[in-house]
C-alpha cells in the first residue's frame, strides 16, 4: 500500500544523517496521504543505516498500525495530533539536532535576529513549557502533540514551520516530509546563528519588524519573487 | 555570449559550497565583463547541485536580463549597485555564512585582532546599518547597494573587500569571482576567531596599528614580499 | 585465544575515530569474556590506522598479560578496577573527547538538562575529584579505578554508564564494548548541548524529575516501550 | 640535493590541510639537516593542492637560499632563528590554527586544564608579548625569533614545544617536522578544550601539578611507560 508514500518518507529520513541532524536513531520523518488519512513514519529505533522503504510503518488517524512489520516511532502519538491540529501540513519532522535542543534545553524561544530566520520562519521561533507531572504520566508522546497545537492555538503554522518542546528538543512541518526536513536544516542554523550572535553582542535585539516581513513575503505568498516561481 | 565569463562564475559558485559558506541556495557569486558591461550571476533559488554554467544569467549594468532562462539572484540589485560604486572590483559575493552571520545579526563590526585578519583586510570590517522602513519597502536590494556605498565613500574598497549588512549577512568582492570568494573564506574564518578571541579576552584590544600595517602590506602594493610575484 | 573478542574489541576500538572521539591515540576500549574472566583492550600508544584484531592485548583480572605482542594501554589498571567494581558491565571506553574532556577539566558533573541525556544516562553525569598527591604518585591508573568505583557505591552503575575524572576525561562503560562506545557517543553530544544550553540560559535548571524518569524508563526497564523489544 | 629531506618536509607540509590546521597557504613546515647544516621548507603563497616535493626550498642558516625555484616562506627568518636557538629540535611549524590562534590574538598563555595538554607540554604555554614598532617595521620575521627565543631563554625548549605570538598565531616545533606537526594538533585540540573549559567554569584553576608532572613524565625521560617502548 502506498508504496510512493512509503519511499518519500525513507527518502526524507535518510536525509536527516545526511543533513547531520542526527545522532544514531534520534529522529524521524513523517508524511501523510491526504486522500485516505493514512500517514507514514519511521519505525522506532531502527539505525538508519539498515533502514528501507519496506521497514516504514503506515498508521491511522486513530493511530492504529495499518501496515508494517515493525513499531511505529514512538514519537507517533505527538505526529497524529499535529496532523489533526495543523491540516494544511503535510509532513513532520522530529530530531534532537544540536544548536536547537540547546535552546530547547535552555528553556528560550529563538528570536529573529535576521535574515535567514525571517526567509524561512516568522517571527521567533516559540517554545513550548515542560509539560506537568500528570501530563508526563499519562499519554506523554499525545500530550507533547497537544500541547504544541495548544501553543499555535492564536499563531499561523505555516508561517511558523518549527517548535522547540523545553527540555527536548525541536519539531518541525512543512507541506511534505522533505519540506519539514529543510526547515528542520534552517532551524539549525538558525538556532546557532541566534547562540552566537547573543555572544558577540549579549544586547541584541531581535531584527526590525520590515525587515522581517521584506524577506518573509519575497518568499511567501503571491507577492514572492524569490527564486523561478 | 561569454561563455567563458559564464563558467568562471559557474565555477566560482561551486566553491561556495565546497568551502561550507551556504547552505541550500543561501549564497551567489557574480563577475563582470568590464569590456562589455555585461555581469555573471547565479540563478535565484537554484540548487548548487543542479546548477550548471548554461544556468548562469547575464545582466547589463541597468539591471536588464540579456541572456538566461531563468531569473537572476534576487539579490542582483546590490551586486549591479556595487559595480557601479566599486569600479576596479570585478566580482562579488554573498553569503549567509555562519559566522560573519552571526556578526552581521549582532549589529557589530570585527576589530582587526590579528595578523590573519590584516594580511586581507585593513583595519575593522565595518558592519552597515539597516535600512529603514521606507529604504526597505521600496528597491529593498538596490537599497542595501547604495547604503554599502555610501559606507564606503570615504574608505578604499580595494584594501577592505568586505562588509557585514546588520540583520543580513555579508557581502565580499575582489579582482574577480574566485578573489571574492577567497575573500569570504577569509572573512568567516576571521569573524569565527574574532568571536572566540573575545570570549577568552572579553577586553582583548585590537592589535597594534603599525603590526596591521606590516602584515597588510607584505601582502599588497609595491613592497610586497609574500608569494612568488 | 578468545579470536572472537579480539575482533570485537579491534571493532569496537575503530569506532572512536569512526566517531571523531579520538585524537591519535587518545582512547582505548576493553571488553571483558565473563567465562574466563579475561579482558581484551588496545595496545599502547598503537596508531589506529594500523591496528588490527592482533595487536589487540588480552589480560587477567590480576593485571598480568596473557596474550599479545604489545604492552596493554597505560590505562589498563584503571579498566581492571571497573571490572571488579562493576560485575554486571561487559565492555569499557575512555576518550578524551573534547565536550566531554572540557566539562572534566572544568572539575564540574554534567547536569541533566534535556531528553537526550535522560534517555542514556539516570541523573547528573558525576564529576570524580582530581587524585591527591599520593595517590598519583603511586599506582595512578589503579586509584583512577578505585576512585571511580569508590564514588559510585552508592549509585547504579547500570543507570549511570558515565563519569568525568576532574582534569582528565571520560570513562563510559556498558553491556560490552559497543555499547560502551554508544555511551560514549552519546557523552560527548551531552556533553556539548550542556555547555551550549548554559551559554544561552545562565540560569538554566535540571529537567524535571518526571520527564527524566519518563524518558530513562520508557528505553530501560520492564515497561519500556522504545524501540523493536 | 637531500631529497629524502625534501620529500619528508612536503609530506609533513600536507599533514597540515589533513588535519584542518590551515585555510589557503596559511601555514609551513619546515625541518634541518644536522649534518650539513640545511633546512627544507615550503615555498612562500604556494597552494597545498599544487605543492610537490620538488617545490621545497632549501636554505642555509645564514639565510641564503641554496636550492629551489621558488621564495622559500615569508616566515623563514623566524624559522632560522629557532633552530640557532633551540638546537635539539629538528622541525618547525607555523599556522594559523583557529583554536590556538583564537588565544594569541586574546594575548594570553594556556593554563594547563588537564592531562592532554599535560601529556604533551609541561605548564602553561606561553604567549609572546607583541612586537614593538621598530622590531615591526626591520626585520619583523626575524624579530619575531628573537622575541620567541628570548621568551625561552629560562625554559626547556623540549618540554615545551609551542608558542603563541600575540595578534598573530602559534609556532611549534619537535624532533622533526612531523613531530612538530604532531605537536600543531595537540596544541590546537588543547586550545580548544580549555577555551571551553573556562566557558563551563570562568573560576576554574591550572590542574595540581603533581598531576602534570604524573601526566608528562609517562609519556617522557627516563621512567616513562607509555607506549611500545
Amino acid at each position: 500500500m502506498l508504496e510512493d508514500l512509503k519511499k518519500r518518507v525513507y527518502e526524507a529520513n535518510m536525509l536527516l544523517p545526511k543533513y547531520r541532524l542526527v545522532t544514531f536513531t534520534w529522529g524521524n520523518v513523517s508524511e501523510i496521504d491526504k486522500e485516505s488519512g493514512l500517514f507514514a513514519i519511521k519505525p522506532s529505533g531502527v539505525d538508519y543505516d539498515k533502514l528501507t522503504p519496506d521497514d516504514i510503518v503506515l498508521m491511522d488517524l486513530k493511530g492504529e498500525k495499518v501496515e508494517g512489520k515493525y513499531n511505529p516511532s514512538s514519537d507517533t502519538p505527538t505526529h497524529l495530533e499535529l496532523y489533526k491540529a495543523f491540516p494544511k501540513i503535510g509532513g513532520i519532522v522530529h530530531t534532537h539536532s544540536s544548536w536547537a535542543t540547546s535552546w530547547a534545553q535552555a528553556g528560550r524561544g529563538i528570536p529573529c535576529y535576521g535574515t535567514t530566520h525571517a526567509d524561512y520562519m516568522y517571527g521567533e521561533i516559540p517554545c513550548a513549557r515542560c509539560l506537568d507531572k500528570e501530563e508526563i504520566e499519562s499519554d506523554y508522546e499525545k500530550n507533547t502533540g497537544l500541547l504544541i497545537a495548544d501553543l499555535f492555538k492564536d499563531k499561523n503554522y505555516e508561517a511558523m514551520p518549527a517548535v522547540l518542546c523545553k527540555n527536548h528538543g525541536p519539531f518541525t512541518w512543512g507541506k511534505d516530509g522533505h519540506e519539514a526536513v529543510h526547515n528542520a536544516v534552517v532551524l539549525e542554523e538558525v538556532a546557532k546563528m541566534a547562540a552566537r550572535c547573543e555572544q558577540i553582542n549579549p544586547r541584541v535585539q531581535p531584527a526590525l519588524q520590515e525587515l522581517q516581513d521584506k524577506h518573509y513575503y519575497r518568499k511567501h505568498g503571491a507577492n514572492a519573487y524569490y527564486g523561478q516561481k
